[in-house]
């Protein structure tokens, strides 16, 4: 493989502990030989005007040239007239589905031994329209759009992940019985896409019962699909389940075939610098990005890796209750190749 | 207390166990010798045309006249051309702040041993406005109003509850990082009505991590006030933790010192008639109603007998893992007043 013509990703290490996990990155795929070359792209200090954020036109070029990447936390600047980082991505990559497996990790303990779940997020539009105004004094109004087009793209990603990935059950999660044109449409949508997959269970839950579900036993769930809010908000609390966000991997699909893997948590720039962070979600993410890519011995090499010296427990983060350093815990990962 | 006027308080049995387990709080209140007359009301068999629902329009002006009242599920008809029972309840009594405390049963196990907070929903608008429509085919929208006026109202609310109840912090629960204008509305008033309860810590935590630090941590939390989806959700996310909504009342707030306690929990047609049920949300339900109307040592005296009840594990009914009928459940309760 070595020897094999590298692939090129891009990579925004982003702020904060960005920079040091991305670094993590780096050795592990070094150190396992992955043939991937990697193209550094990081936030401008000024708005781009074609861009109307931070963030560079020539990163996002370099995207839609690799049609694949990694991205660190980027915090948001402060200050008006500019877009959100995380929402110029979305929005300027049409990344459309946000993918977030959530699994038990052995030997780190939470309340929660048996979970095994993906949540995917449609990631353009719904309550994220940013369509919102004023009526009168004291009143205000915010659109959540719902189109058929976003929530065919979506329904029809997450029967063909959970086909793909042996997945037996895919769960709709709505609040149709209120929101009955919006939430409707989403519904109608997944359920033409799973008349296609009569081998995988199809079903619809909603929202508040299924955070309900989940608390009390997170193994009765599988592949979950929603609307973008419902998808920030369970994927959250899925992540909650395992230990959090600093364990928890995603990964961003858009048209075309782009992937952008992506570590959800913040940027932590009270612990930057300090060697201290943890890499996991950014590791876990390139893992996803590499079997995007059909790296799938790499990917499977590096997963173990992780999971393995995670258990063992000698050598943890300070997040994950040890005193490990960033450094530290990735040459325990290298050495555990 | 028993030669007192008795109070005259709405009682709606509601349908499925509704029946059983509101004769379960009628013969708790009578062994506890409660002065409280019932007025019973069942939901109708035809739509009132005053109502729009299968509510009938006298029950409505039950509840007006004694200001307080009880209700059991009520499973809304399926059918076209008529509103949702609790939605109608809901603005037709401007029921505007749904309370829900939530804690921890001691000898009930579940992962969580440390709950003790309380939700406070705001419970007329947001995104349960109804307002609908498709703009073109294939695009819907729907819209949430957040208004100044109830944001005050229910705000208020949760720091009056706050002080009232010796509770120390108060959440506002938002995403006005995306919706900047609607939740943004919401944080707004909340810090007005903050500034005017020093005592009371206030906080605003937007509502993915919260959900997150929910399940990893629910101790961290007191009072959470919030708009009305995100209290849908929450509140089971919260009643989740601590066994479900067969064991957390609640008690809605409307206009005019209206109080409208009810299990939110459902009709359980499934085990409807068959003595299996289990009263503990309606009984709980029935204290908060006590509580509002200063019936304190009969409100303290109940719950300790449920608590102890369920507590001491002699007498559960099977959704608790117990054998116990409703009946046998009960006549426990009332043995331990
Ligand atoms: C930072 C924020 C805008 C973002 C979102 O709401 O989508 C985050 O919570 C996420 O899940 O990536
Ligand atoms: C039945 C449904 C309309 C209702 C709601 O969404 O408010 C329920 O979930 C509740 O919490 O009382």
């Amino acid at each position: 493989f070595s020897s094999a013509t590298p692939i090129t990703a891009t990579l925004f290490p982003g702020d904060g502990i960005g920079p040091e996990i991305a670094e993590s990155v780096k050795q592990v795929f070094q150190a396992a030989d992955v043939p991937i070359e990697w193209e550094e792209h990081y936030v401008g200090t000024e708005i781009d005007p074609r861009t109307q954020s931070f963030l560079t036109w020539e990163s996002l070029e370099s995207v839609r040239r690799n049609r694949v990447g990694l991205k660190g936390p980027m915090a948001t600047p402060i200050g008006k007239g500019h877009r959100s980082l995380n929402l110029t991505l979305r929005k300027e990559l049409n990344l459309y589905a946000n993918v977030r497996p959530c699994y038990s990790l052995p030997g780190y303990k939470t309340r929660y031994d048996n979970v095994n779940l993906v949540t995917i997020r449609e990631n353009t539009e719904g309550e994220y329209s940013g369509l919102e105004h004023q009526v009168v004094r004291g009143v205000v109004e915010s659109l959540k759009i719902i189109t058929r087009a976003a929530s065919l793209r979506v329904a029809e990603y997450a029967f063909h992940y959970a086909k793909a990935n042996g997945r037996e059950r895919v769960s709709a999660i709505h609040k149709a019985n209120i929101m009955q044109k919006t939430d409707g449409l989403f519904l109608k949508c997944c359920r033409e896409v799973a008349e296609k997959y009569p081998e995988i269970t199809y079903e619809e839950v909603i929202i508040d019962n299924c955070c309900m579900m989940l608390v009390k036993n997170p193994a009765l769930f599988d592949v979950l699909v929603m609307p973008n809010l419902y998808g920030d908000i369970i994927s959250d609390l899925c992540a909650g389940l395992v230990g959090g966000l600093g364990l928890t991997p995603s990964c961003n699909i858009g048209e075309g075939g782009i992937a952008l893997a992506e570590a959800v948590h913040g940027s932590a720039p009270d612990i930057a610098g300090k060697n201290m962070a943890n890499p996991t979600a950014l590791l876990l993410s390139s893992v996803m990005m590499l079997r995007h890519l059909n790296i799938t011995d790499k990917a499977e090499r590096i997963q173990n890796a992780i999971i393995n010296t995670i258990a063992e427990g000698k050598y943890r983060t300070a997040d994950l209750g040890g005193s490990s350093s960033t450094t530290e815990f990735t040459n325990a990962i290298c050495n555990n190749l």
